[in-house]
This record gives C-alpha cells, sequence and structure tokens, in this order.
C-alpha cells in the first residue's frame, strides 16, 4: 500500500479558532515515527462533545494547538515504526483509535488498569493529533483490535461513546435485575448505555423528550419511558418504575448540574450515581442526603484497553448497535454547529479514506 | 434487680427548645413493652454531635418530641418484654446502644446488611427515646453485646463514634500500605479513624491543628501530621507526604464543604473521598475532575449491626483507645454548649446510673 | 379458611425407609405453633435430588426421622402462631418454603448474609417437616413472598433449583460477555442455569447429551451445545468454543467427581469453578493446576432470603422459565424411583392441595 | 562499570542432573540483547523450593535445560538492550528479579493484571536463566525497583517468598480482625506470611513444631501457636483459638495434601482455603463439605508486578523482616541437598557478586 505526501486533515489552529479543512498537510513517513508508534489509515471516525471542548480550550486541561481532533477512529495500520518491539498488532489490521492514546504500561496507575490516569498518558485529538485526518499515528500497545463482525462506521463510535457508557455500567455496582436509570437515554451516550444495560440484564428507567426518543428507547429495550417535558414529578415517576425505592443506579452525561442533584434525590438507598459527564462546574451533592442514603458516587473515565475490547466484543456480538448519521470528513466544521445546537440524534460518523 | 418507678433523664422538650433534667421520669414497667424489647439499666452514655442536631431540629429529617437524646450509651438489660421470641441477648448482659436502635430484619435494606435505610428503622435519641436517662427501652435483636475486654465508658463511644469511622474505612477502597487522610485527626472522629487505620495497616495522614492534636495523632500511630493553620499549601504537604500522588482514601467528617471540595484535590486519581460528615449543604463536588480523576466519592452512614460487632472487637482487642473526659449526665447541657462551642477535645462519656 | 385436622402427607418412617402416604396425619393447631412460626397449605411442591438423601440418610449431617421431605413449596400462609411479632407476611400470602426453613437473624453468619450456615439454620423436609404434606409449619421471616407474574408450580422449583444455580452464577467472578459452562445444561438444574445465566448476558456452553437436551439447551439461548457421548476431546471442544482460552467460570452440579476434575481442565487462567452439586465425595482438584492456573472453587450453598427474592423476580420478569412435569403428591414414590433411575428430564413439581 | 567476559555461574545440565558451578560461563554483551531486555549484575539471591522442581523437572510444565536457576535476585542493571523504548529503569538502578520475567504486557491476561498467565510469559530460572549467576538477561518492564530503607539480601525473599504469601493475603477474602490460619508458621514461607498477615491486622494462628518456631511465630505477632506434633485435636484447637467456629481463612503452602484438607475441616463457614504450595497432587477437597460450609478455594500464583511493589514497600516501611541465612553461590548444591532434606530453617540468601 502506498502512503501519499499530502492528506486531508481538519485542524483547529488555535483554541477557540476556526476550523480549517486542510487537503495538503503532510503525512508522517514511517521512517520518522519512534519505536512503539503506528501509522493508521483513518476510515471512519466518530464525533464527540469532547472534540468541541478541544476546539473551545475550556476544560481546566488544555489542548495543544494547533490540534487535528478526533479520537474515535477506525482505519488499517499501514506502518509500523522501525525498531518496535513486541508490537501486538501488524500492518493490514483494522484497530480502533480511541482517547486515551497511548500509556506507559509501567507505573502505578497502568500496573492496576487504571492506565487514564497514567502521568505519561496521551490523549487523541487533545494532547496529540487525533482521527480527523486520512492518517494519524497511533500507540502499537493501545490502539484496540477491531473483532470481525462488527462495520467501520459503527465500531467508531463504540470506542469512545460505547466504551465511556459500558465501563460506567461496570462500574455501577449492580446486579442482574436492578433497575438503572438513564437520563439523555436517546442521546449518542445514552442510546448505547441503554442497550448495554439491557445486555447485562439490568432494567433501565429511560429519561428524554419527545416521541422519536421515546420509541428509539422502548425498541432498544428501557423498561420505562419518563419525558422530563412532560412529566411534573421526574423523581416521583422514576421512584414508581422501580418498586417505589428508586434505582439502584444511574448514569449521568449530562452537562448540567442538576441531572447528578436529582439523582442523588431518586436513587435507592445505597444506589450509586455514576458521573460521566465533564462540566468544569459543581454538581450540587449534598453532604446529608449523599451520606443518609448511604449514595455512592463514582467518576468513571473513559476505559482501559480491556474496557475497550469488552465493549467491541458485545458490539460484534450483535448486542448493541449504534444509530449513527454518516457524514464525510469535510463536514466537520458543520458537525460542530450542529452539536453546539444540539441538533443531533445519535452519534455522527465521518467517512475519512 | 429493682427497678424504680422513676428516673432522671435529660428531655428536650420542643425542638431547639431548652434541655431538661428530670429526675421523676416514669421508668417503664416491663409489661409494657412490646415484644422485642427490652429494657436497659444505663450506666455510660456518650455525647455525639447529632444529638446537638436532635435537639436543634435543623435536619431535614425530623426528630420526635419530646425527646430524650443519646445513642451511644452502654448498659445492662434489667427486663425483656413478655412474649418476645428468640432473643439473642437476656437479662443481665452487659449490652450497647447505638443510632440505629431498631429495624426490620425483613426489608430489601435489611436483608443485604444495609439496615440503616431500612424504611422501619428507628433511631436512638431521635425518632425514639435514647440513653441520656437511667432507663431506656431498646431491641433484643439490635443490641450490641459488649465484648469482654473493654470498659462501658470505653465501649459507649465506639458505638456511634468508633462504628461510623471503621464503617467508613471499610469503604474507603484501600488495602494495607495505602495512604488515607483524615482532617480532623484530633477530633472525636478523628482520633478513632487514625487508630482504625493503623490497625488497618494504612498509612495515615493526619490533619488537624496545633501542638496537642500534633501529639495525639502522632503518637496513635500517624505517620505525617499537618497542621492547616500552618500549612500555607496543604493540598501540595498531603501530595508530598504520599508519594507525591495523594492518598488512596480520605474520611471527611467535617460539618464544613470546604474538607470536601479539598479532598477531591488532593486523593490520588482512582482514590476514594469517604464522606461520613452531614451538613445539609453542597459540598462542592466538581464533575470534571471527579471523573478526570476517576474518584469515587462514598456516602458512609454509621455501621450495621455486624459493623458495631467488629468495630467493639477491636477496642476489646487493646487495638483503639478512645480519649475522653467523664462527665456527669447532670452535665449535658453545659456539654452541650462547649459542644457548640467548639472546646470539646475527644469525646464525653457521662456516667448515668 | 377452615383448617382440617389431617391431612396427607408422604412420611419417611426411618432412614433408607419406604416412604408411606398417610392420609390422615394430624394438621399442627395454630395455637399449638410458637411465635414466629405459620402454616402454610402448600398447593404446589418440587422434588429435588436432595430429598432423596433425605431419604436415605447418607449424608454427613443426618436428616431427623420421621420426616416429611420437600423443600420447593409454594402455598398459602392460613395461619400465623399467637404472639409472633412484626411479621412482614400475613395470613392469605402466597408464599415458598425453601430448603433453608429458619435461622436466627442474629449471629454473625445471619448477619452477614450467609444464613444458610447459621447454627440454628432449620432445613424443610430435613431437620424439620417439608412441603411433601398438605399443611406444613414454616417461619414468617423466611418464607419467601411469591411476586405476581409467576404460576405456583412455576415457582416452586425456582425455590431450591432456581435459587441455587442463580446464586451459584452470583459467585462466578463473571461480567456481562464472559463465557460460562454448564455440564448437565439440559437437567433440572441446567437448564435453569443456562436461563439465569443468559439473563445475566453471559455466554453458556451447554454440555450435555442427546437431541432433546441439545435442542432445549439452545433454545433457552446457549451458544454451543457439547455432547459429552460424542464428543472425543471434551476440553478441545469447550476450548475451541470459548476463543482457545476456556470459560471464564464452571457451574456443576454433578454427583460425580469428574465433572469438577475436568473443569480444572478446561477453565480460563483466573476462572471459577462453582460447586453446587454435593456428593459425599473427594472431587479432585490438583494442587499444581489450581494455583498455576489461578483457579476459584467456590463451594456455593442454596442462596440466602435476598438471593430467592431475586431469583424469583427473575422468573416473575419471565427471564426463567422451568420445564418441569406435573404430578400428584400420591406420586412421590414413584418419582423417587425415577428419580434413582435418572429418568427424569426438567425437575418434576407435585400437586398437593 | 566494566562488565566481564565470563562470570561465576551455577548450571542445571539436564533435567535431575548434578549441578554444575561453571567459573567460565560467558556473560551476554550488551549489543546482543533484544530491545526490551537488559542485564543485570546480581548481588543476591535467594533460594526457593521452586528451584528444586526446575532441577528435578517434576512439574507438569517442564523448564529448559541445561538452565541456570534462580527467581529471587537483587542486583544492579549494568547495561540496557539498544533500541529499548520507554524503559522505566535505567542503568545503576537496583532492582529486583522475581519469578514472572516477562509478560507481553497486551494479551487480556495482562491487560486485567493476570501477568503470570500471560501466554507468552517467562519464568525466571525455569524457561529463561535465572540468578544463579553473576549477570543475567532480565526484562526492563518486569524487573521491580528495589525501594530505598532495604538491603538486598533482605529484598531477595521478599521477591518470591514475600509477593507470593502477600498476594495468597490479599485473595484471602479477610478484612482486619480476622483470623487466618498459617501451617508451616516457622518456615520459609510461613514465617513471611505472618507478618504480612499482622501488619494486614489479621489474628495470626500459627501452625507449626518446636520451641524455635513457636517463639519465632509469638515474636512475629502470632496470637496462638498450635504444635501438629504435641497437639492430639489439631482442628479443634484451631477451633477454639478462633471463637470457636474457626479462622476466616487459611494460607497453605505445603507440599502434601493432608494440610488443604484439614483446612477444609477448621475453616469458619464462609471461609477461604488459599492454596499456594504446588504439589502435582489431588489435595482431597470434598464436595460435601465445601458447599455446605460455602468454602472457598482459591489458587493464588505468585504476584504481578503492582504486587511486588506492594510486598516490596512494606519490607522497606519495616513491617516484614526475612529471617535468612546468608551463604555464598558456591553453596548452592549444598543448600539444595538440605532443602530437600527439610534442613533449613527460614530462607537462604546466597551472596553473587
Amino acid at each position: 500500500m502506498s502512503i501519499p505526501k499530502v492528506q486531508t486533515a481538519a485542524i483547529v489552529p488555535e483554541l477557540g479558532g476556526d476550523l480549517t479543512i486542510k487537503t495538503d498537510h503532510p503525512v508522517p513517513t514511517i521512517d520518522s515515527l519512534q519505536p512503539g508508534e503506528c501509522l493508521v489509515k483513518i476510515s471512519h471516525t466518530g464525533v464527540c462533545h469532547t472534540d468541541l471542548h478541544a476546539k473551545m480550550g475550556d476544560w481546566p486541561v488544555k489542548p495543544m494547538v494547533p490540534l487535528i481532533g478526533g479520537h474515535e477512529g477506525v482505519g488499517e495500520i499501514v506502518g509500523i515504526a522501525p525498531g518496535t518491539a513486541n508490537s501486538p498488532v501488524k500492518v493490514g489490521d483494522r484497530v480502533g483509535i480511541k482517547w486515551m492514546a497511548d500509556s506507559c504500561l509501567d507505573c502505578e496507575f497502568c500496573r492496576k488498569g487504571l492506565e487514564m490516569t497514567c502521568p505519561k498518558v496521551k490523549y487523541s485529538g487533545y494532547t496529540v493529533d487525533g482521527t480527523f485526518s486520512q492518517y494519524v499515528v497511533s500507540f502499537v500497545h493501545h490502539v484496540t483490535p477491531i473483532p470481525e463482525g462488527i462495520d467501520s462506521a459503527e465500531a467508531a463510535s463504540l470506542l469512545c461513546a460505547g466504551v465511556t457508557v459500558y465501563k460506567a455500567l461496570k462500574q455501577s455496582n449492580t446486579i442482574v435485575g436492578n433497575y438503572v436509570a438513564i437520563p439523555g437515554a436517546g442521546g449518542g451516550l445514552g442510546h448505547l448505555a441503554v442497550q448495554y444495560a439491557v445486555a447485562m440484564g439490568l432494567r433501565v428507567i429511560a429519561i428524554d423528550t419527545g416521541k422519536d426518543k421515546k420509541d428509539l428507547s422502548l425498541s432498544l429495550g428501557a423498561e420505562t419511558f419518563i419525558d422530563f417535558k412532560e412529566e411534573k414529578d421526574i423523581v416521583g415517576a422514576i421512584k414508581s418504575s422501580s418498586e417505589g425505592l428508586g434505582p439502584h443506579a444511574a448514569i449521568v452525561a449530562s452537562a448540567s448540574a442538576g441531572a447528578y442533584k436529582q439523582a442523588i434525590d431518586y436513587l435507592r438507598p445505597g444506589g450509586t450515581l455514576v458521573c460521566v459527564g465533564m462540566p468544569d462546574a459543581d454538581i450540587g451533592i449534598n453532604a446529608f442526603w449523599c451520606v443518609f442514603k448511604a449514595i455512592r458516587v463514582q467518576g468513571s473515565y473513559v476505559g482501559n484497553r480491556q474496557d475497550a475490547v469488552e465493549a467491541l466484543e458485545m458490539g460484534a456480538a450483535g448486542k448493541v448497535k449504534v444509530h449513527y448519521q454518516l457524514r464525510e470528513l469535510e463536514d466537520l466544521k458543520q458537525t460542530y454547529e450542529d452539536l453546539e445546537a444540539g441538533k443531533i440524534a445519535g452519534r455522527i460518523v465521518l467517512k475519512v479514506s
């Protein structure tokens, strides 16, 4: 496979700056790679709200600029750096690139499977260039092999949105038959959370608004749908759909604080609020109720290499289907605008090569 | 043993009302008890901040009035209700009365060992009369047998303060050799937390102020003492005493929100903030950092029957010593004033009979 | 409801003795009951291999004689002992009677939810009379409320076979997407284990023999069926249906040692062998392989009150269906003979009243 | 530091063959190493029973021959292979070499921290040359950094015996205040297990024979010592030193089956038998009692990289002291003979360079 010298890439020139689609961005040569790196030819990439944060630079941890964003990519390895020892992947493999691009694998956090908090962690599309380009440099020990039986477009969204909600559910301290509340159930993360939860044998209380999201949630296996615009007493409605006691867990990906605060109210005593949303804001946890109800609030941050493999296996086994709209890399700017305007249903996947 | 008709008791006549010490308060007769109840002659009782909340009625869940407060009592069973089946205790047994006076033992929460969230739970000195009297009605399935090898005065404080911090440590997701931060280490709960933590093999970072509390903390086995009034960079100091990474857990019993918020800053990624303080206030959990550092915030609410047995066994084994000041029941009013003024070091135990 | 003076009951007169069906066995009067006891009018009862052990007295722990066996009964409460305090059930309630008839709820084991090892535990149809009679004395704190949405005949088998395999799966240290091997998948316990496992999102490798059991196993959701009579290399076949690495867990209910030994061979490193069969025999665990493969062997003994509630809820939710054959109480003798001859497919349920 | 061309090494020429001490064994050159490898100059090495198995080749998994044994070594890195990327260690670092010399860090087992069952795992002194030589090739991602505050001789024994019993205790499902039985408490593994257990707050029942081992066990913090030669009713004695109920766990490193079988008898219901001994023999687990007592049998196989770090930290913190006898590398043959004759008390450490 011949590798071109230049490529199309979507570049954030400076924090908050206008996205630029360049068609003559240089492709790194294999010889210029460091041991452990590989070059991946991207076929599809998802677009995530985090990419907006990367563009705006409004998180406490800052991205590099200029930056190529994107961290839900699937493609083919077209080269591996000279001097790379013991690579678990080879040229020609179909692999995924997730938010956690690389970590040292040697520190305390990596040794414990908490690789995302490794001091040397690299984030795709944030501290290293990401998947909004035709060719991207990634890392042989961290790319995720894509199993057979799943399309690349489908796999893309599982690499961040899928892994994130799957890991959140793993940390929800629930067992089969328990109730889980999923605010935003019809959204990009939510509709995947519903499916992973159903696959685990959980009983899903979907919370969202509108007939489309209701139909989607119920068709994916949610047991109850609560329309937060129509329901006057949301906490009461959630409790009454879970034996009057409330759900055992809630998976909250919201950017607004209210959804977290509300979860403390409706959760069953002993229940778990898993936070996956990352607003740089106080989410209103009240000590009295947190203690009195013996509530756990668990911050869940994407997933590690093993979580990614597991989340994809469930996709390949047909347990989880991504609802996505396919666009072109060139549509990224418009996609950002649509995301900001809250116009996107499901996930967006861009065709790249 | 003859049971008198009247007794001395400290009574809260109305929410926020002035405490009244009555010497002619009626003693319930054994025949008037309901099956499952027992009459306990109190020899010692601890005094806890919660008793102030009971008196003031400033928690979202309200106490009954008039009320006899107190929920850290030790005494002897002097009678068991007629018709009580299968009592695990008998007349003459030395037992403890803890915050959770009774629960149904049949509901989902009781079946799971989360008895403190039983819908039928009764709280000593809050929703039923407590231990600030010479005789109190308690419940045979919930009183805690006091093991040999521990004084009643000593045991009293373990029944609430001890159980609470012991359970908090059990839920701290730590293993031997891990670091734990204990703000308020020289206080009533804190000095017990230091000892339970040391007994578990944890490395304690004690945070408090003043030479007395420093000396106490270090003598109890804390590895590091940080004076929050003298140390300019508390977060930095805590981190640098724990390999630069921060402690694996923090046990926070504070009534002020700042101590919780600060813990999110200094905790090691993947760490656990155990909340035991119960201010009816927002404690400032920030979603970005909670997720980004994969932090768990665990509300820990006293302990169940098994936790109480375990906490007392450690006292009886000499692993934990209560630092307390012995007063008389008649001193309760003054004690409340001292508590409100923050004048109390360690715990207060009242001699009752 | 009028309670007759005599009833039909199946009695084991002595260890190993011939079963006698008596039609004039006395029915205990409500007044003769001890506080905490209740009288249940049995409508249906399952028959379990354990009942054969009770009849033969061939276990190291001996049953009482004369004995009325049976520990999978469903019926209606027709009376509660005078002086019973705080009963969670009332006359008219439909309840189940399981192997663990009663325990003290106060000892260390009960406090920890390990009620089946309570020193005061009573076993239905073993150390107290069981469900092979029209009326049986049981215990208000231990009978299992039967949820709506499930037939009594169906519920009966879930109370022992169902709870047992459900609890075994809970202790199998597996997560969604993991593989579990179920030898005897088409049998009484096995076909329930397949369904509970599928409901938990596990991938089931069913092991049994014959077209009927194959069809049953696959129709219940097993991913693979291995016929142990036709397959020459069972260990190899199990491994190759689980990525070459072997399943993460095996649930073994066999009465023969070979099935346990074989599981050590085929389990994935780090895997768990859950033992539910109770032959009084050495099952051939080899230290070298147990250590070298880091295998866990977990003895799983029926389930506690909470497990029973959960197992039945899954039946009521339609996740688990019992394949059973309905007979009359009078057929019990024949049923024992059929059980001994290995002629029974699925479970046997007897219609009693 | 100049690296000599030849060195002293103890070589097993063939399975079961006579050990040969060669003084002219070639030292690998740094240039001949593969990326990821390093050369370690050994200062001290422990001797383990496993080394005898390596020599005899009597385990089901065979060692390579000719072989340099040894897997408890401490030394200094004197060179790192050219082309090694991202090494967490550097020339001059003091490091330990443990049984698990290397693993891929990429497979399912490595991703889960179960590195010892990696299909590509290499064993020091078994499938690759070990520490019975002055210079050994090891692997940068798997050598264990030795913390300050611990001698190299002391650290050596912690790298296998220490890690093994520490990991076993981590998997013993115990909490502070629980009882643990340690057969062979005065031996090489046992005396370390006693200390790690005490550091975790466990109450140790030491089982061994003779005054020396009694004195040692008690001085290390064991609560009870039972002499298995003098005590007629060992099971009874163990139970009566643990509230009549038996210990919550047993750590069994024995080469004979009896110690495992006996543990099933004395363990508390719900207890855990951790196997660390590796006789290629059936250890007599009885299904009835394993299930009836709800016992867990956990195979525990050395420890992973994180376990090794933790075990050493506890040594450096002074919680664990190795009782060892210092010999010379040239004494290895005699040491093997002494080991086979059961003449060794504590551990043997050889001075190498």
